[in-house]
């Protein structure tokens, strides 16, 4: 498979078409931001690092029959996945309390949810991401019900696996954002990335932070974190 | 029936115990608000205006076969009504892009919508009544899934009788916001008041506001628009 011209550059990846029109090259960057953009720095490793996590779990995923665009890592800091046209919605799955979901209802973070609960954001810098209902999404055209019954289905099942295999290393799956696309035959499929980038990770003993809120919180170096995270899950 | 003493002040109603346990006296007070009570005006005419605005579409409903709390009107400003116990929900029911909806999801006012869309906001004056869906409802415990069904279908019921008879009038319902209760039997119960404190109403024709944008969005009097409202209705 060779390499082609540049597709998109986002804010933590860069996608190239390749030779296979059914196959995109991503690129992991070492670049951190916040605030939707608005915050940038450069973090030189975090592009491999979440590009093994990534790679990782979505080979876990698979084990457990969870297919998602991911078909293989190229390099350090490279993989190539399916290409699908992104479904514009991220999907949060929460199974503790925090961030926006503790601040906006006032539930104290660190509370157990008594079921894992998803949640819809229109995929949609301009608009800042607006947190959204299912009649928006289908009011808006962003996807039927069909679609979205798939959706959490798969982001339910994505969630046991996730929370088991975090769990067995120390660590609680507190809550993460999914994104999902469709294939040419229209088959839903888990894509984008998973990693401390897109989940929010505590350390089950200390409940310190092992994910991004590292870098948005200031609370110290990112990459010792996001490498804690990887020697864990490999062991 | 007897008035007793003082149950609630809210910010446009005050609500009274009766002789009667399962029932409570509703005063409609000349007061208007925005921005969640940060702005409070007195309103003339306004208390008297909405309680029998109020009175008539809960009759009209009734005709249609939708049950609400709504008892007897007993004077200008005041009505009875069943005691319930609120389910801390704001229901919105949208027909036509306006507020909110267009701001956050920057869809035109005016844009009818494919279909009238559902919205639950979270009735707590101290979170600014947030945006919430489903899966909060139930993860905070403020209503089960056959609850939620059951609003969510009287909610449809009544955007079919009030878009028909606004219709009637020269009037479109944009969106608006009900209440529901759970009497002591259990059953869910359409409740609080609806009126242009609550609607938003546009003159078909000339797109005038005929609601309380009129006051939030400083465009005149708000007393002779009520009153043309109720005039209309009464046709
Ligand atoms: N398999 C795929 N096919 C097409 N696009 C994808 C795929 N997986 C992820 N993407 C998209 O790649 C883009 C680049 O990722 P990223 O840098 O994280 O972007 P963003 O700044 O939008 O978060 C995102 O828009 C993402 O939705
Ligand atoms: N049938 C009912 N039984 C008990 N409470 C009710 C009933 N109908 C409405 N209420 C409640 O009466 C209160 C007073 O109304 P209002 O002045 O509009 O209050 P608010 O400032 O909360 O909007 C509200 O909390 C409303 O939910
Ligand atoms: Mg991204
Ligand atoms: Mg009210």
């Amino acid at each position: 498979m060779k390499k082609a011209g540049l597709l998109y550059e986002g804010k933590a990846k860069k996608l190239f078409k390749t030779d296979d029109e059914d196959v995109l090259w991503v690129e992991y960057l070492d670049q951190a931001t916040a605030l939707n953009g608005l915050r940038k720095d450069i973090v030189v490793g975090k592009g491999a690092l979440n590009n093994q996590i990534t790679s990782l779990l979505f080979q876990k995923l698979k084990d457990e029959g969870i297919e998602s665009h991911f078909i293989e890592k190229l390099s350090e800091t490279e993989q190539s996945v399916k290409s699908v046209k992104i479904v514009p919605l991220e999907v949060v799955v929460r199974n503790i309390a925090a961030g926006s979901f503790s601040k906006r209802l006032s539930v104290e973070e660190g509370t157990e949810l008594a079921f894992p609960i998803v949640e819809f954001y229109y995929k949609e810098d301009q608009l800042d991401d607006p947190f959204i209902n299912e009649d928006h999404i289908k009011v808006l055209g962003l996807a039927d019900d069909t679609d979205i019954a798939e959706i959490k289905k798969l982001a339910l099942r994505v969630n046991q696996v996730l929370s088991k295999l975090f769990d067995d290393v120390g660590i609680q799956l507190v809550d993460y954002k999914l994104e999902f696309g469709r294939t040419k035959e229209g088959k839903i499929l888990l894509a984008d990335e998973i990693s401390p980038d897109t989940c929010r990770l505590w350390d089950k003993e200390t409940k310190a932070h092992l994910d991004k809120d590292v870098y948005r919180r200031d609370l110290g170096e990112l990459v010792p974190v996001y490498q804690e995270v990887l020697t864990r899950l490999k062991k």
